[in-house]
């Protein structure tokens, strides 16, 4: 199997297979993390990030990334760019991507729905850079999409249902119960990283678990392939308004705010009044009673987690909290995606 | 030829042999990129990119070229130095320079006609750097020359008109005719490019031609540069009006905006001016019934290009353009001049 | 000794065999700066700075540090973190620090006395980053110590004395007279750096005079400590309002604008007006007539020099200003604490 060149916008766009292969790759440099098999494979070579919007674990693992199999990631941003728009003269993104892949090796790109006038105009970009650059163009999330979170969401389950750290086993996740709750907050949140977990929990066996109060839909065409994905393994998918109920026999809940779909009005995103109205919402905390409803199962989250509005301390930092795990796991992901794509592995 | 330790503020400084030992250099760099005789040259050693102006190609091209010689470019930004300014209590060139020649191998500044209060300022701040640094400060790009502009122009021109990529031959340029011509544009651009360009070609042998408005007259101090170059070759140097007929048998047109001498009044860079000037004038566009009158001329161009303004994308775009050809030597010529002044090459 | 794994907050809280260790480090590092004993110690790890506050020197000296150990410092803002504030949402510091310490092998920290509420706000942040973090923290400056500030210092003035650069004898400051004196200035500057050398100055035995008009006291805890450190050794220390006589017999000025113990009023750092307080004195610029009381002394400061105010430019450029000498030691001493307590040396 040859991943060399290949784009990753969305896992939904790979084959298992090739997903399989990743997630091996990723395993086996977690555990033997600075040998020599990949600490040369980007060696000397450059790595664009390019960010829309900034970023915390993103720009971290990813610059990590590119220092650990030996090359370098270059920190960009837009407003550095001189970039063509709709109301400014500037380059076109035709003539900065076929530059950019003379001098590096693949492009990362980080652009979420406050910097796009609708949903879906993220996601877009990224594909116009695709078509024109000649190296790998990279989803560091935009507002759709966020592969490399669950790549590493996947990963983190793995390795507890599994042989811990490390040590994933992909087959302990088939038939096991995910459950997606929205949680209130205050941050508004993009729909890209719960949207790549519902897609790659139903890629891998699982039941799919949907719980938020009506008016917060996900986008149609997720929730399609989501259930197309739960199709092919025979599995089930749900959709509730009731918080407490669906925790039922779960044996993963991930908790997290996300916004409207009404956040786009006029082009503009409305960040304040989803933010306002998200906080009007009781009872979508995940807390310790909901849990106890559970098959004794893990609390996943993404991060940054929203303590206090999207789940209690105690539920965050205890025993079955996998977020440092799946947190961690992003760098090894990466790592992995980007060694297939872009290095000589 | 010792070139270790030497500042690049302009070509027109160095000798013509020592620009042939940099350009021979910058295309072994080009043919065998990541060759072992190349990735240790800076090792473990720090190069300083200073920026008070952002930039796209400069800081990619550099920061990239750093990691390709084994070292690492640091991004710096004038607003975090804390540097004496007329009006502000700070650190003094004479300190800054010396420290930092303790830390690195390298300086390189970039700085425009926005951030200075008089056409030269630029160039004189880069010469007060090198007075006091004990290490090579090479010019990014300053308000009056773009050294490795023009070292990456005349490589891609030497390419075409040679073995292709990589390839160069320089004897090739000799009795050329090279068409600069001013263009409309949204951008009021520096005239660092289009100087370092005319000094450049002229250093090679071509015949110049300047084409531009009454008013948009460049730098006379490089002018007459140019004019001695020529002399020395032989060749013409022709300074014109008329946008249609320079084109006559040329083989090289570089079509590009800039801004008029009356750019700076009263301390002050008037951007919004110079761009409401620029758009009026029509007939300035390079378009393909220009080039049809040329001797199948390459249309050349130091991005960002301004599309529909500058040129249009038929020319941009088209078999004759050595644009991105040109951009990937920004990559090499640097690695070369860095390896030279800077390491152990 | 085994360094791995601590933390650096203040050199008060290190053991003075441990300086001494980090200290012996840091000279072998200067002499054979690039050997690979140590281009390898950090390879292809991450070092995260995190900047609160801008700085020069030590964004330089740390990056460069990283580079030169075989590693990468990644330059961090908080505005990119989305960290929780007293006022927004966002992620805590325990999770911050949790997920950091899984990408990297260290964090330095920079926070200063505007960033923060009240005196010693910052250095708490940093004590609490260091709780939940499971690599090392050191300080990057924070608004009461400065540990490679002093230890840069304290190296600097011991290869004066000792037999000159990378030769440091520290036996010879024993029983010489250190004299920091308060300077005029514009930048109302922070107590960390010269709090940080009252304590080192007194650990390595010196007698101490500090100088300051009246109104003008240091932190009273730093203050005690010093007075412990000068007990140990049985050496005095002095504090007088007088900015004359305290020269006499000295054998190391340092001198320094500061801010007075007043700079901070309902929570806010009131920048301007101690700005305007500190250059209404008269008398306290260093100047020639002032060292011409001293026993030959060396001249040192931290830099940035406020020339013109703190000192008269031909005491700052004179023969026996140490001010390069210090400032290069920023790398070296940073390089050793790095290689002991985050590498494998």
């Amino acid at each position: 199997m040859d991943l060399y060149g290949r784009d990753l916008i969305t896992t939904q766009e790979w084959s298992k297979a090739e997903l399989d292969v990743v997630l091996e790759l990723a395993a086996r440099m977690k555990r033997d993390r600075f040998s020599e098999r990949w600490t040369k494979v980007l060696a000397h070579k450059t790595f664009f990030m390019f960010f829309y919007n900034p970023s915390v674990r993103t720009r971290q693992s990813f610059e990590c990334a590119a220092t650990e199999l030996g090359g370098h990631a270059q920190f960009l941003v837009p407003e550095t760019m001189r970039l063509k728009t709709a109301t400014t003269a500037g380059e076109t993104i035709e003539d900065a991507a076929k530059v950019m892949s003379r001098y590096a090796c693949g492009i990362g790109i980080r652009i979420l729905e406050d910097k796009v006038p609708y949903y879906g105009a993220g996601t877009e970009l990224l594909r116009e850079y695709a078509y024109w650059a000649d190296v790998p163009v990279v989803n560091m999330a935009d507002d759709r999409f966020h592969p490399f979170q669950g790549l590493a969401d996947v990963m983190g389950w793995a390795e507890w249902f599994g042989g811990g750290p490390g040590r994933p086993d992909y087959t302990r996740l088939q038939g096991k119960k995910f459950v997606l709750t929205w949680a209130q907050g205050a941050l508004a949140r993009s729909w890209c990283s719960v949207q790549e977990a519902l897609l790659i929990a139903s890629r891998f066996g699982m039941h799919i678990t949907i719980a938020r109060p009506d008016g917060y839909d996900l986008d149609p065409e997720v929730i399609e392939w989501t259930r197309q994905n739960c199709q092919a393994w025979g599995t089930s998918l749900e959709i509730t308004n009731d918080p407490v109920r669906c925790m039922d026999g779960a044996h993963i809940v991930y908790a997290r705010n996300w916004m409207s779909p009404n956040a786009y009005q006029d082009g503009q995103f409305k960040k304040q009044e989803e933010i306002a109205k998200a906080l009007s919402y009781q009872g979508w905390t995940l807390d310790a009673a909901k849990m106890a409803r559970t098959d004794n199962a893990i609390f996943t989250h993404p991060m940054p987690v929203d303590r206090g509005n999207e789940v209690t301390d105690d539920v965050a930092s205890g025993p079955n909290s996998v977020i440092y795990l799946v947190a961690e796991n992003r760098l090894h992901v990466q790592k992995a995606v980007m060694a297939l794509t872009m290095g000589n592995l």
